[in-house]
């Protein structure tokens, strides 16, 4: 599981606080660890309904054909296609009206119902618009073709395909069907359970110092398909970071807060005590003052505490690990637009940036820095752009991939 | 509110049992009806840890500026930037430490640690990187230029200039604001109450019926903003539907099944009975059974029973009326790839059809068809396109916008 050329050496053992980071790992190096420290979690076995979003561990495949046996797809009468040749609006032919299910005499119709079987001997369903029936006869006004109306026995799915390979994210149409299959559970993959440990806020100019890190975490490991425990334990001092990292295991730990360069900034110490620091200092910004490491074998992200910065620490790392462990996608989950460059987007050489952008008839332009960025910049932002680490920037025409954020919804205007 | 030449006449109070859809309203006709008759819900408050998602009701503005005065954005020593002129790898200067957030003196320079306040008199922060301290003086390894590591007051936001507008979902980073503003309750948009009827399904060909309607709508309601009555009445007669109807009033009503042409199809009677019935039958394909109208000033739309003309009557017509009783954006909320045909996409002239397609070397096939869908054929799909109502489809090489179903997954492998 752990592999000796995956710990990045230079940061584990040293005290960087009042130093600074000389060396930072890349983006490609801390990427590369938590692939190699992730592991997938086992299965549960679920109730299908409330299972949208979880991740199949199974393939689901069907016992038999579906529909099993030859059904209408229409409301309409069931009748012999072959005997409706001929009729025309001036010269319908005439049919006997029969209720039955089984077999279907010749010269004659049934009425049937969208979803029923096929009585044997029919391979069409007339439609009611043209046909007129008096309750006894049915008069026909056209031809139809054999197999109008008709489904056929498996022609959804024959016996034994597979309709749901294992790894998909389940959708509301699965669940649907593992309804009509008459599957009430389903195996899916266990969600991570995560300690969130909230080593900050520093104490801020204006006094009272909120914590903004610890809501977001929540929702963006929920998001991910994680749990995070109920007791999110805070703890700013070494000893009550080492404390809590090592409570009862779990899938997953996040700090968040107390990993830049200051005499207060514990957490990368702290793990260091409670387990092993792999990584601190990670070549993007914001976030650059990430970390990882072990405690036992469940693997610890540190977070920085600035806002921006701890959210696009987590999406980078957090995130991709939270995924991995719930058998997700590990790519960011935001969906991706190519847009063109409007206003020049700056970026520093050796470091991958994040920077927050906004459209702007439907071109791109820069909000805030990533140097600069705050919380208000991702809040103003509609999406965000990462600028790989040998470029500095982007000039106006080059088309980016922006990570969009979730739609930001309608104006509401009341009647 | 209710306008009368919203009101679709021909298909209101016929009966159109055993007899067919003659006239169809369009989709636009359809979709005109559900904007007009769908209220914005008013306003709660609500515990804004928890709100992420919600449609925000007022604007977010500060109070005061942000950062409240100017502050480090980076661990290190705060010092007068003018005074760092001539410093160099060989020619270091000296600075006396002092141990302030007051005023720093002349000559000096102070440790200060990331979002702390720069002490009067500081211009800049010196990275630790640059610098190297004996505890009593610090020598400085080269020039910096004034601002630089320091956040100006009101840089990130100015007092009073709003943040956040109303309409918009919650995101992550905007709960994260609200908690570093300090503020706990957030006023939102209220969540429709949609009450879940389930009128189907009909005994089908292979004995025991399961609803798959019912758990789809669910999540369906759900993903746009809903609440799911928890008391979903099952009522397959005209009577019982009438009476699950006329119950306690909701924002919606969404009935599952019996829109059809059958017999047995009494959901469009029931509604006409308990309230009016607007309009029945749609021209798209699937779903083309399905219909509206009122209970008192209640929405109710009718949902054809089989589960893919049910998703997609639900996509088109309730999921708008829910998002717009929610406050969000009324369009279909799937994302939107533009993608060239790589197979012939069929279609029939005169109606909308929602067409099931995947993606196959990053051009689109169809899955099924429009007639002879089936809900395997969106299970196996990766999305769908809608086919305007006066095109007979797609040729290959046509450009067309697919909206795509959620990410499948990874597929999971065990180390």
């Amino acid at each position: 599981m752990m592999r000796d050329d995956d710990r990045e050496g230079p940061a584990r053992a040293r005290d960087i606080r009042t130093r600074g980071f000389t060396d930072r790992v890349s983006v490609e190096q801390a990427t590369r660890w938590i692939d190699a420290h992730a592991r997938l979690l086992p299965d549960e076995d679920l109730d299908s309904v409330g299972a949208v979003g979880r991740i199949l561990a199974e393939a689901i495949a069907v016992a038999r054909d579906i529909p099993p046996c030859d059904r209408a797809t229409q409301d309409g009468y069931a009748l012999r296609a072959g005997e409706t040749a001929g009729a025309g609006d001036y010269s319908p032919l005439i049919f006997t009206l029969e209720n039955t299910s089984g077999v279907l005499p010749i010269g004659a119709a049934a009425l049937i119902a969208s979803g029923a079987a096929l009585p044997t001997g029919a391979d069409a369903i007339m439609p009611f618009e043209a046909a007129q029936s008096d309750g006894t006869v049915l008069q026909v006004f056209g031809a139809i073709a054999q197999g109008s109306g008709v489904e056929a026995r498996g022609q959804q799915a024959g016996a034994g395909s597979v309709l749901i390979e294992p790894g998909r994210s389940l959708r509301v149409q699965d669940l649907g069907l593992l309804s009509v299959l008459g599957l009430d559970r389903v195996r899916v993959v266990q969600r991570p359970r995560v300690r969130l440990i909230v080593a900050g806020p520093k104490p801020s100019p204006a006094g009272a110092a909120h914590d903004a890190d610890g809501p977001m975490l929540r929702d963006l490991v929920r998001r991910d398909g994680g749990i995070v425990s109920p007791t999110a334990p805070r703890a700013s001092t070494r000893a009550a970071m080492v404390a809590a990292m090592a409570g009862e295991p779990l899938d997953a730990i996040l700090v968040a807060g107390r990993t830049g360069t200051g005499p207060d900034d514990e957490a990368p110490l702290a793990l260091a005590e409670a387990g092993e620091l792999a990584i601190h200092g990670i070549a993007v910004r914001p976030g650059g003052s990430a970390g990882m490491g072990l405690v036992g074998d469940v693997p610890v992200i540190l977070l920085p505490g600035d806002p921006l910065a701890c959210l696009c620490a987590y999406e980078l790392f957090a995130g991709r690990l939270i995924r991995r462990l719930a058998g997700r996608n590990p790519d960011l989950p935001h969906s991706v637009r190519e847009v063109e460059v409007g206003r020049k987007i700056v970026s520093a050489v050796g470091s991958v940036d994040l920077c927050q952008i906004r459209f702007v008839q439907d071109r791109v332009e820069p909000v805030g820095s990533a140097e600069f960025g705050s919380l208000p910049s991702a809040v103003r932002a509609d999406g965000f752009i990462l600028v790989p680490a040998p470029l500095e920037g982007y000039a106006p025409g080059a088309r980016v991939a922006v990570r969009v954020y979730p739609e930001t919804g309608a104006i509401p205007t009341r009647s």
